[in-house]
């Protein structure tokens, strides 16, 4: 690819005490250095006292020659608003990872928008404990590694897998209906870098077979929540949430079948959105900017 | 109205243990009875040896002479079968109460349908623990009741709603919002024939609050969820449920605000089908056959 | 009410060719006058040489003393680039008439969220073809204008309609079913100000009987689409549509029953985010900053 | 497969002109053969006089032996009552034969269900006019013949898609995004047995472009439409319908790049209900019985 056609963009996240001058001081700044803002989002708590959050879209042209000296200069004015802060250039692709059980329905809608470049991400590989699903995945090029897991093994299994994310640069993890349960340190590793989608629309249904739970209460919509993970299984921030309409002759087993659209909608719409930048957590809720 | 356009329309609600023969043996009988099916709807909950449901309507000529013959007619074939059953003719609308608190927007939603024919029922009286509803009642032409209801006189209160509810012979009571829990004696006298409006999308938000809890939480979607009143709180079964998308920008009371819009719609819809028939009851579950 | 109770919000509305530094020069500008911006959003139709829209949502403390200053200093950044503006403060309640004819549901569902405080408009007065809503409207306190319309009188009609409206100050008109066709002058004199609710899910199904239509195509779902009126019948630019799913068993009559309830949903959405200055409309299209 | 897991679940589906005792009359019928009716579903345009239709799902022990007898012995209850009939088995899938051009994403979706076993069909080919799809086809097992198709030669390649479909012994024909018009002749040939997906919310944009136009027109939802082909293009009877909530934001191409996924489902959704022989078709509509 020749740099002619890279991107232009970044984003910029802040987050940082509400105080009045936030907006003019960041657009003043970028205004001197030559960025067009090409979008903005901004949200506070409470404008008197509470916490601020802002999205800010920009174009920047000889972007090789000016990015680096924003990323440098802007620290000045973090510092005066106490701000937490990221800047994020379009062209550098995140590396996303997708752990996998046996079910693939998430995994293949995943696949299909990176593949549709509806997910502007790179996907180095994926990493499952069952080998079922190697064929589909190398047949997209990506790297498969199988990785066991068992009671006694899950530390190790855990080693292993975070040598293969280091090996890969990888930037976030995405769980496709992988059963399995990651250990609080691993959790600590990747805060709020690891979605999951739960079969359930939270917090019903908290904890294995949603699906079976569902069908005992004769709800009459099912859901799909996409979230980060935390310590608290299925307490971490809500990304997205997803519903379908069921009735009475809908079995438990009708209701997991009807539930993966909903699943694999919710999740591919999380994911997208944690690659594009617009989800901003605060406190044990996100703040989706799109 | 004159009689010649009084509805020739009956439902008749069937369930029993499942076996071959049910559907011939009832059609055939109402074939006989001169009885024209127009719709009919069943569900098994295991076609071997589980409990089976119906429900049909037909119409029938010459009404007034034999819909009391059908009424007799069919024990003897609902006897070999088993059956619990009833039959219903449209032409006798249901009455329904209407308890309600302060808020008045699924009394509303309900009057508004009631009077523009979307529901064909009779709503002799509405009951609450306030009298500030009055006025919009009675503008209706619908009698009010005022039965206050503190801790010390609960169960007083109930008895004076029984009395209002006996002279006016009430089928069935919607709780549009009705801040009070009814005694498990009162819940008793009416199984299956109180319908609730809980806000939030059950299981999810059991009790008090419920926006204030999905606020909380950092749901994405809110819901309502409309039911029958059981002893155990917002467990009985569910009727309907509506879901509406939210974001972070909604506070507890922008939550609740925008709530009210599906508490009415799943209310109204939860009454529609009740009004009609079309509701089931099996173990802690609904069939509805819409 | 008491200067100390009133709202310090005001919002600003630019559009005008992109070009870089629109957003530092105006939340510069505000900064100065001691505004604290709470939201703002913006969309380019093209970064390069398209048109630029903003909306900004400031508190301004002393606001008496402080908004006729940035209402006056505005103009000259303005002017610098090339603005279409509106400054407009929440403090001062917009002043909405509604025409309707028979039909009532869109009106009540106004009526009611208007009450209840989720529409903060002011409702001096409703106008109608027909006499048959007069107590419903009074009943809530406000005025009540039977101004017949026939071929002939059509324009007289509209000449006295035009002076009710401006008896009352009127901001803006909403067409809650009414079923005249205002005459291009008419429309002229309120561009962007007159909104409709038509009773299909446009472009499908425009003039007359849309619900007929709809039943002789077999559509599987029916929408409603609120819009600001122009010259064109049913073209003018798009706010809000809604849809509802239905199905064989729904006649031409049960579509206009079902469809009522999305056409009042979509027209007080619609109503809501004019009331807040949240559409701006471009070309023949509307951009909503919500 | 051994023939004691063969399904013994059969399909009635019946129109006629509707009078008194069908129902009884076939329920009779097939209560007399060992028969057990588990679902049934009817709809009559007008009861009195108008047609009539059923679809009843059967359960018949000793299949093998009882299911060639119930065909014979029909014929004479469905000529009494002038029926149009046909009586489908379970256990015999229907072979499906599905039409693509470049785009992959409806065919990806079909294959997927019906690999998980959503979709209870046989795919024994996939045709196409260009040669992109063929890895992925042949790596579902599915063979894949390239015909190409130019003006010039549209009858040819008609002739030779209709070879293969023979060849295969095809029962009916998907179009996932095929971008090519059926001629006359070949739409004849399969009537009511051609699925296509239009990428808009039929009746609005019609023809070529539906996301071009619907940008145009600034819509807020844009949708989906799968139907039968008939000879008036995009005029055939309306199967399913699926929409989605798009914004100002969203260009004529995210638009496209949104729509692929509520034409999928849509799609994905019309053909389960015509491999489980849920759709009858009416004049220019559908029945869908589920």
């Amino acid at each position: 690819m020749y740099e002619t056609h890279l991107s232009n963009r970044a984003r910029l996240l802040i987050s940082c005490p509400d105080q009045p001058g936030i907006v003019a001081a960041v657009s003043q700044y970028l205004q001197e250095q030559q960025a067009n803002i090409v979008q903005s989002d901004q949200y506070s708590t409470d404008p008197e006292g509470g916490t601020f959050f802002m999205r800010i879209e920009f174009n920047l042209p000889s972007f090789e020659e000016r990015f680096p000296r924003i990323l440098q200069g802007f620290a000045s004015i973090a510092d005066s608003f106490q701000m937490s802060w990221r800047l994020e250039q379009e062209r550098k692709r995140k590396k996303m990872a997708v752990f996998v059980s046996k079910e693939d329905h998430c995994l293949l809608e995943l696949l299909w928008r990176w593949r549709s470049g509806e997910l502007e991400v790179d996907i180095p590989v994926v990493i499952s404990n069952h080998d079922h699903l190697r064929d589909i995945v190398e047949s997209y090029g990506i790297a498969f590694r199988h990785i066991p897991v068992t009671k006694e093994t899950k530390l190790q299994a855990e080693q292993q897998q975070k040598e293969v994310i280091d090996s890969y640069d990888i930037d976030f993890i995405v769980l496709a209906r992988y059963m399995q349960i990651l250990s609080p340190s691993f959790v600590k590793s990747f805060q709020h870098k690891v979605i999951n989608i739960h079969h359930s629309f939270l917090p019903a249904f908290i904890g294995a077979n949603p699906y079976q739970k569902a069908f005992d209460r004769g709800v009459k919509l099912i859901g799909a929540t996409a979230h980060y993970i935390t310590d608290d299984l299925d307490e971490g921030p809500i990304i997205d949430q997803e519903v379908l309409r069921v009735n009475h002759r809908y079995g438990a087993k009708d209701l997991k079948v009807a539930g993966r659209n909903v699943e694999k909608i919710a999740l591919a719409r999380a994911v997208d959105w944690h690659i594009q930048d617009k989800i901003l957590v605060y406190e044990n809720k996100t703040i989706i900017f799109n």
